[in-house]
């Protein structure tokens, strides 16, 4: 007899979202004169700049003629593009990431659930709050435990990011395989400079563990003390995978490709 | 300490292919005048036709504008698309399948990999031979045991496909959770009819079982009395879960779009 994957049913947000938009629609109801912000599930409102339009339109007029046409595409990316992404986003900050170890994929949401299942079931730490996401993955694939009272998940190490620490946890007490990281952060904001990361490398390293870390609004990094990537700290090729995401630059957004 | 997921080391299509490729490169170095035809993974040839070029070329351009630019697309697929797929794929064929129940994807390969997740993990029934990515997924996702020496996996049921059959088997006389038919057959080309497919949905239904029906290459059917889809055969809503790509469409090969 089929059966569910039981760990579906733990999920929260099936529950979350339908209520806030019960709530909302009440309360609009009630309130049809005030304006309601809605700042839940995000989406991407500004056009794509003409060099990338222009580029789209030549890949169209690719497929369109046999001598251009390509089939499916190599399953790692283009290597033109696998090149660029080791020269831009890594060499040219002293990064040696070589385009072999580049997996170019359709954004960095998929990615940062797919990479789970790499890995054993093991201990997951998460920032607290993070990217429902990687959360939500991690109950999916059987990470965790049931949903408690407070929305966090029984087996799950969170790492509290608060205004006490300005937003940036310490390294788990306890030990976790895999750990989730994510700056400059999504929810709160925070960036990491390089001496925060490298506790949590150095805690990798010491306690075999794998950084996951979403590196996708790297592109709104503006101080130059504030690391790019991960890889910028030593020992970090050791224990890290950094996922990113071209959604987030100016010009190039709601269109789905990022990269491992 | 993070683990590999155990799962990935029953994999063989990591020694098949390589093997192949080391053969095929040793006897053409000692036969450099021998012309070799590969079929072992295939690709699209064909451009894209005159049409489908212009949706692209126009979808392009309503991301360069702030008044057509959507931002992200609705997850289970843009509404129009849902309607039209419900409409020529299903109602014009007598099968009652509403826009709500499609849902649009990156391709029939994807799903019919990640539907495994939907599942507790149980007993699954497979064609012999069969579409490798079935086999594949279910290795990753722990639905196998160990690799037996025939190339065979310990714990799949294999409804064996000979010429004895016409390449259509029976269902399996053991109990299965799930399993995967696939008509017309990659690779066999066999077709069901629907007396052949409703043994199938009989069977699933005593035994509350579900069938993932790949339909990717239904547009090559020709002949008026094989059904283009399972739900064609009484019953068979509330048993099977089809699956069915674009790619193999004249004209719209190569690029993903699929639906289940």
């Amino acid at each position: 007899m089929a059966s569910v994957n039981e760990n579906f049913l733990k999920l929260q947000a099936g529950y979350l979202f339908p209520e806030i938009g019960r709530r909302t629609r009440e309360f609009q109801d009630s309130h049809p004169d005030v304006k309601i912000y809605k700042l839940g599930i995000g989406n991407t409102t500004e056009p794509l700049v003409p060099t990338v339009i222009e580029a789209m339109h030549k890949a169209v007029d690719d497929l369109s003629k046999r001598e251009t046409y390509n089939g499916y595409g190599p399953e790692q990316g283009y290597q033109e593009l696998r090149e660029k992404i080791s020269e831009v986003k890594y060499k040219q900050r002293e990064v040696d990431i070589l385009p072999e170890e580049v997996f170019v994929s359709d954004g960095a949401k998929p990615d940062c659930a797919n990479i789970l299942e790499l890995f054993k079931v093991g201990k997951v730490g998460m920032q607290d709050p993070s990217y429902p996401v990687y959360v939500d993955s991690c109950v999916m694939d059987g990470w965790t435990g049931e949903a408690m009272k407070n929305s966090q998940y029984e087996g799950i190490i969170y790492m509290s990011c608060t205004e006490q620490n300005s937003f940036i946890p310490n390294p788990p007490e306890e030990k976790v395989d895999l750990m989730y990281l994510c700056f400059p952060n999504n929810p709160t904001g925070a960036v990491a400079t390089k001496a925060e990361l490298k506790k949590f490398v150095d805690y990798a390293i010491e306690n075999e563990a794998v950084i996951v870390y979403d590196a996708a609004y790297e592109p709104f990094i503006r101080d130059k003390n504030i690391p790019h990537s991960i890889y910028e700290v030593s020992g970090a090729k050791e224990c890290a995978i950094e996922i990113n995401s071209f959604s987030k630059w100016a010009g190039f957004t709601g269109v789905r490709c990022g990269w491992t």
